[in-house]
């Protein structure tokens, strides 16, 4: 395998209407050098997050496509779901996976976005690795006040001015395109409907607050159930048994316990070595969660 | 709700590309009183099964629309996968749900039958209460040696002649339409890996051989992992808790256990009616598994 290879997560405010999210889906050209390897839809959320692997010039096509549909289809107007978002296609981060650089990535994020914001006229963001402005380099603070306070608020300071298209928001919201490192999201559900249990393990276990290193974790509660929400940003640091087990622990303590676990995306390879997913409760884990998987139909 | 609703549950011969499944999913207009409510995806069976509500026109003409689109995307000849098939879209059941009558749903597959032949020039066959030979009643009659055999079959006995179209077949396969009562598909996989353990259960728990009444079951091996696939063809007689029960006790007589349950598909509401949906095993139950949910949305 020696083509380049980016990953691009791009994450839609619909996460109920299946036909929608197919319309957005098939947005996808069939004859790019790319694959679509995981979509992820959340009811509660009301949002689904895609998975494509490909060549550096097909995602970004893809990318634009992708944003373009979404734009069509998704009103924010008519939105309501539990997770935070600005626009239609809401985040739109690049990774450089094989043969590609992070600067590979910023390049993708900074010509998507003015082409977004000019052709689209929908107000673009950069942020991550891709950010021009400092205010925006951090997600939560673009996103703050969601995309109702948008409305009002863009232009009016750094943080909610974009970088490219109007400071004008019409009902596909804006959209925040960026460059990252790859990271794996992974959730725990506990047997729980309070939302305080799965918050104090979230801060138990998160490097931020003196946990696990390279660890981002949230408490939330979907559908009824409380979850901890995780990015693991170096699984060779923190692996993803650590993780389930200092969950469990915490868990234990409090009286409860994990009843299952869900990757959102993919994973590498040697994140489930030696590790049987039944023994971390990923129960519907298959070789399709596998990156390495897909990457030899990408370019066939 | 005095509208008339029926379902439809197709079943299409891809189960891994996200992109293609999403192109035949917008090949339903967002335009007609109906709604695609769950996309169920098997890798391993390499086959997804959409459930689909609506009016019984919009129903009948979505379907036209989907098996014509799956006949462009979906080649057999290059087709692999653990369930058995014969076709693009492989079988399409329509199902009375409100206010509408078995008879509505065999004039609605008769006709679609009649029109896939004669327009798309696919082998079309009738079968379950649509059938117009007894040799096509039974499924697993027409589907016997699947795609491969029926293209030296087809045409030379009853049971592989088609009632519509050609007694040819291309890369698109046959299609099979009936019409049926409604079903609970309910799956529940064992810490095994062992296909005889699974068929045993269902040989113990399935009606036809003195288990359960209005249940189906069958043994597999999903993923490397066995699995009882059952049918609950009447929940009133036999419950989602009284199949999981005699699924875990079988199982436990063996030193195996569940470790998690799937529904294919949606159930209505009472079926689910007093019954944790974790104590079942149904981690990823969420209200978008209630067809109740969905009805409301229909004619709005």
């Amino acid at each position: 395998m020696s083509e380049n290879i980016v990953e691009c997560v791009p994450n839609f405010s619909e996460g109920r209407n299946k036909t929608v999210i197919a319309e957005i889906a098939a947005a996808i050209p069939s004859d790019l050098p790319l694959k679509l390897i995981d979509i992820h839809s959340d009811p509660d959320h009301n949002r689904s997050v895609f998975t494509i692997l490909g060549s550096p010039e097909a995602i970004e096509e893809a990318a634009f496509l992708l944003i373009r549909k979404a734009a069509e289809k998704i009103n924010l107007d008519q939105h309501q779901g539990c997770h935070p978002r600005i626009g239609a296609a809401d985040v739109v981060p690049f990774v450089p996976l094989v043969n590609a650089s992070m600067q590979d990535c910023i390049c993708i994020a900074r010509r998507l976005a003015k082409r977004v914001g000019e052709e689209l006229r929908i107000p673009a963001f950069l942020y991550g690795q891709a950010a021009v402005l400092a205010e925006h380099r951090d997600l939560s603070m673009i996103r703050k006040g969601e995309y109702e306070k948008l409305k009002e608020r863009i232009g009016t300071d750094t943080a909610h001015t974009p970088d490219f298209g109007p400071a004008v928001i019409g009902p596909a919201g804006a959209t925040v395109i960026g460059a990252r490192d790859f990271l794996i999201a992974f959730n725990i559900f506990l047997n729980s409907s309070d939302i305080r249990v799965a918050r104090m393990i979230a801060k138990a276990i998160r490097e931020s607050s003196g946990g696990l290193k390279s660890v981002k974790a949230l408490g939330m509660l979907v559908n009824g159930q409380a979850q901890i929400s995780m990015n693991l940003t170096n699984f060779r640091e923190t692996s993803l048994r650590t993780v389930f087990e200092s969950v469990k622990a915490e868990a234990a303590a409090m009286g409860v316990f994990p009843n299952h676990s869900e990757l959102v995306g993919c994973l590498p390879e040697a994140a489930i070595e030696g590790i049987d997913p039944e023994t971390i409760l990923l129960h519907d884990f298959s070789p399709q969660k596998i990156l390495e998987t897909h990457l030899n139909e990408i370019f066939t």
